[in-house]
């Protein structure tokens, strides 16, 4: 069967998907993305994600013609056809398709494009290992709170880590630890707190990230939120990202140097059951 | 007659000029561009403009497999296609198309792309009025020496001065001055120095930046490479920006103060003439 992808209203073979070289997504970046995780059928935490597309939107000006109703019945339809009851949609919108100008021009009628894709699930042994990360500069732009399709820093950066041997790059700026290439991090500290990085501009308001804070203040972890400098991020006990595909994603060494015993730690694998019990729950 | 660009090795009808969703210019803002003046049936300063092609190309792994004389060749071969004997080309090399991945694909195809297009001719009374600009936070990302399509903070800079009544943003990086949104700076100090921002991360490498110090240096200009800050800029008698098509553009006030006499300055005057003299000279 041919993978069907969403574009501009019609349900279309994924090869056959193609937009004009002046859609501004392609000339300047000028568009908003989201991923959305699918499981047994549903979108999980989909009206949050859905507030943060409009919000992102609406700090660039697009002015997407779609109600919420109407995404999640595209979505939902876009893993029917596909056949799939576990995955995750990736909704791009961009300002659409004009002469360029670096000028926003006006009227023109939005781009939206849909896809759907398997998701990788990560067996318990994968989990206890976890993965191993580097400190970077975080060179990004100053309103990573828009979740803008200009990921070329984080692409690099994630790819510079890979090339480095390590799965993950968390970015630093000014001494304080931001969030991962794609995703938040949290930390556990010597006395089980769990603390994360403030929203503000300089990182996204992940959707799991703000799950996990909810699902913790029902396990009644301390949850703070302040920033994190670098030493303290090393001298953590745990230390986890979040996003939306990975979900919770246990970080066992940084710079080379272990966290805690190097395996994933107590309070993280109470978080990473209560996401699956959270996502099960929601299973009919 | 329709218009023509280019896609992949192929001159198509611009309107047809299709790219697949998965292009990474299109979901990572994973590419460069160039643009290129073109008058009286020669590149200007061509090969400026192919070098720091390359070398973006290069900063990103990007590797291009075509040579600066296939890309000439087609530059020149679209320019007369379109029936052109002035205008400019857009160049816009993208990582090409690959299943969504933050990491980066090996092994794929660049996307190339060039449209051309006229250019806005100013008259003398347009010079001398000049425009005016408004100091605005440099939010941009750290690598604003790659000419990369993740053009949002600029668009969305110059949109918003446009917005508050002012043509043009400069952008401010601790209380030091950058660039504008899609140009270089230069002032004219008190004394008739010539003044503009060394090469960094921060800034572009213009073309027409590097082709204005040579021809002030052959008028005996004195020309200063240092940091500007917001008072300097302010004090000015003469400030103007640089960029390949709208070439030396007088600014005569900045948020909302005349800058010297609130027309076009001497030095700026003899560096457009220069320049005009430099494109005339180039004519068979």
């Amino acid at each position: 069967m041919s993978r069907i992808s969403f574009l501009n209203g019609y349900f279309i073979n994924h090869d056959q998907a193609m937009i004009h070289i002046e859609d501004r997504g392609m000339q300047f970046a000028d568009g908003i993305y989201e991923v959305i995780l699918f499981h047994n059928n549903r979108l999980i935490d989909n009206q949050w994600h859905l507030e943060r597309l409009f919000r992102s939107l609406n700090e660039i000006s697009i002015q997407l013609p779609y109600s919420h109703e109407q995404i999640t019945t595209a979505c939902l339809d876009l893993f029917k056809q596909n056949i799939l009851v576990n995955g995750s949609v990736y909704l791009q919108i961009t300002r659409g398709n004009a002469t360029r100008n670096q000028l926003i021009p006006k009227g023109i009628t939005p781009t939206v494009i849909m896809t759907v894709s398997s998701v990788k699930h990560f067996t318990e042994n994968e989990l206890d290992a976890g993965i191993s990360a580097i400190t970077m500069e975080d060179i990004r732009w100053q309103r990573c709170d828009i979740k803008s399709i200009g990921l070329l820093a984080s692409s690099l950066c994630k790819q510079k880590a890979a090339d480095l041997g390590y799965a993950e790059a968390i970015f630093v700026r000014k001494d304080k630890i931001t969030e991962c290439t794609f995703s938040n991090l949290f930390i556990v500290d010597s006395i089980d707190n769990l603390i994360t990085k403030p929203l503000d501009n300089f990182i996204l308001s992940g959707i799991t990230r703000r799950r996990v804070i909810e699902l913790a203040k029902q396990l009644n972890i301390k949850i703070i939120e302040e920033e994190i400098d670098t030493t303290q991020l090393l001298a953590a006990k745990e230390v986890f990202s979040t996003s939306t595909t990975l979900l919770i994603r246990p970080i066992t060494s940084v710079n080379g140097q272990l966290i805690g015993n190097g395996k994933c730690g107590k309070i993280t694998w109470q978080l990473i059951h209560a996401y699956q019990n959270f996502l099960n729950i929601l299973e009919d």
